[in-house]
């Protein structure tokens, strides 16, 4: 399966792009920036620069729409520096990529993407939707033919940065509307599923013991954002591991229960960026959308430790 | 098994206490009252008339609580009196009761019930839920021992009040969080599944054929409520069958597929009325509240028309 990773990076954004790079049923065949966790361009340095570091810089790395649809510019949250870091990797210092973006734009990418590859393609976005819906307003096929996955949105628990809001749907909430009532093929792993896949320094501890570059990177990177949740939601005991959990759907749709269900954002009113059942379409029997509402927790977890821990096994020693 | 029903009837109140009365499945050992769709005085004297008329006079009526926790009164909203008519049973006129309401309040009857029958009894309630959250106050052991099914909430879809709150709910939130988060066993069949389960005028008219006063009633009154969802929500084609589909889960659970989730109730901010999982409750193994989010729409139809019907043939003959 070949899949273009949609990313804002990001913590775990790294991590999901080091579970994509580590999975041999997947075949990455480029990395796609948007806004969000970080500025759309510390989010392609970020990825170029973990490419490289993880031995995979023949990934092309692709300039996306730096804002929402309806905004003309965007700024980093504080929260979200308090999460991810000012560099978006926990202030984790890695080596400047040598690589750079390419010159075709990420909509475009993502659309001749879909026309040539089809069903054998899968999108997996952890970030605002901007790019996603830019492809389906600019070309009429796409939303027909794209197969995605998406970290965000919560449809059974509260949102993460109001009591109705996701932070990744937040940004842009006319974009996400856009493609999940576009028709197009979408898993939504939202807050649901991914606060019950939980990380703590003891995972991270088996990384650092590596004594690679990669470990320690990974390492240094997840504890800085495990240390954020201990503020910001400390009842979980843990960092929730939204994106590399659809990275995994991606790879084993089997490890999460969904509910076939068509779905819409509210982008007007006092519940502004809410994911929520679109009542109009509640008795379509065509349902477009698959919110996962469960997950393997056990097995998720195994996966993930098994896979990039391999990784980061085989970056340069430390020195 | 016994069941109580709590009813603030209600159009389609009444066709929950006929489909109960109609199940020999169901013992009904009571109807408990409260407000909602009626004062909570129309709604018992609508459920002492009702009883009689489908030749139930034996099963005993209790008056309960008469407004929310945390208001002094109660008033007819607008819309219920919309939907319902000012009389709960769309100004359809039925012969006033001969029987009164019993002299134990609803809330104590419902503990005793609990404590007497245990496992053995199902408590469906269909309005506010004033009366449980009273009864938990009340007896410390009412939680651990009821099984309880409400028609109430909305997780996956829109409310009904609000673009959050659903109207049972919203009339008091304070009571079904209580419920909600005392660990009470609860199904909940809300809008999420209850919007699926139409019924239109075709159906209605068999009623009518039957040539019986309660077959008169039931499709004078419902008709009534289906020209009320022509107004309040004409994309859905019929009325929603609410309170029948609680019932009918209480004969049978499998009709419906659930959610295992630890629900609450937003009780403060812009999402009052919202039901919604309890995101400190998410990884607790233990889930108290199961919330039907699929239905077998089908099965339950030809249910609900061969019991309702059934029992209004057996009433007296028109005339």
């Amino acid at each position: 399966m070949k899949v273009i990773l949609d990313l804002d990076t990001g913590i775990d954004d790294t991590l999901a792009l080091v579970y994509a790079l580590a999975s041999e049923e997947l075949e990455v065949i480029g990395v796609t920036g948007t806004y969000g966790n970080v500025l759309m361009e510390t989010g392609t340095r970020n990825d170029l620069a973990i490419l490289e570091l993880f031995g995979h810089k023949d990934v092309p790395v692709f300039a996306g729409e730096p804002h929402a649809i309806t905004k003309d510019s965007f700024e980093v949250l504080d929260i979200s520096a308090f999460i991810h870091g000012r560099n978006g990797i926990g202030e984790a210092l890695i080596p400047e990529p040598e690589g750079t973006v390419r010159d075709q734009g990420a909509v475009d990418f993502l659309i001749d993407a879909v026309r040539q590859y089809g069903e054998d393609l899968v999108i997996v976005a952890t970030g605002p939707m901007t790019n996603l819906a830019a492809a389906i307003q600019r070309d009429a096929t796409f939303a027909d033919n794209a197969t995605i996955v998406i970290m965000g949105g919560a449809l059974t628990v509260p949102g993460n940065v109001s009591p109705w809001a996701e932070a990744n749907i937040n940004q842009d909430p006319e974009a996400a509307d856009l493609v999940f009532r576009s028709g197009a093929k979408v898993t939504m792993i939202g807050l649901d599923v991914t606060l019950q896949t939980l990380l703590t320094t003891a995972e991270t501890a088996q990384w650092q013991q590596l004594g690679t570059v990669g470990g320690d990177f990974l390492a240094e990177a997840t504890d800085y954002y495990i240390k954020a949740y201990e503020t910001t939601a400390p009842h979980l005991g843990g960092c929730g591991l939204h994106d590399p959990l659809a990275v995994a759907v991606a790879v084993d749709p089997s490890l999460v229960t969904c509910l076939d269900i068509n779905m819409k954002v509210d982008c007007e009113g006092e519940t502004r960026g809410r994911t929520i059942g679109d009542e109009e379409k509640l008795n379509d029997p065509k349902k477009s959308v698959k919110v996962a509402v469960g997950v393997d927790v056990e097995r998720f977890l195994k996966e993930f430790m098994s896979r990039i821990t391999k990784a980061a096994a085989q970056t340069a020693p430390r020195g």
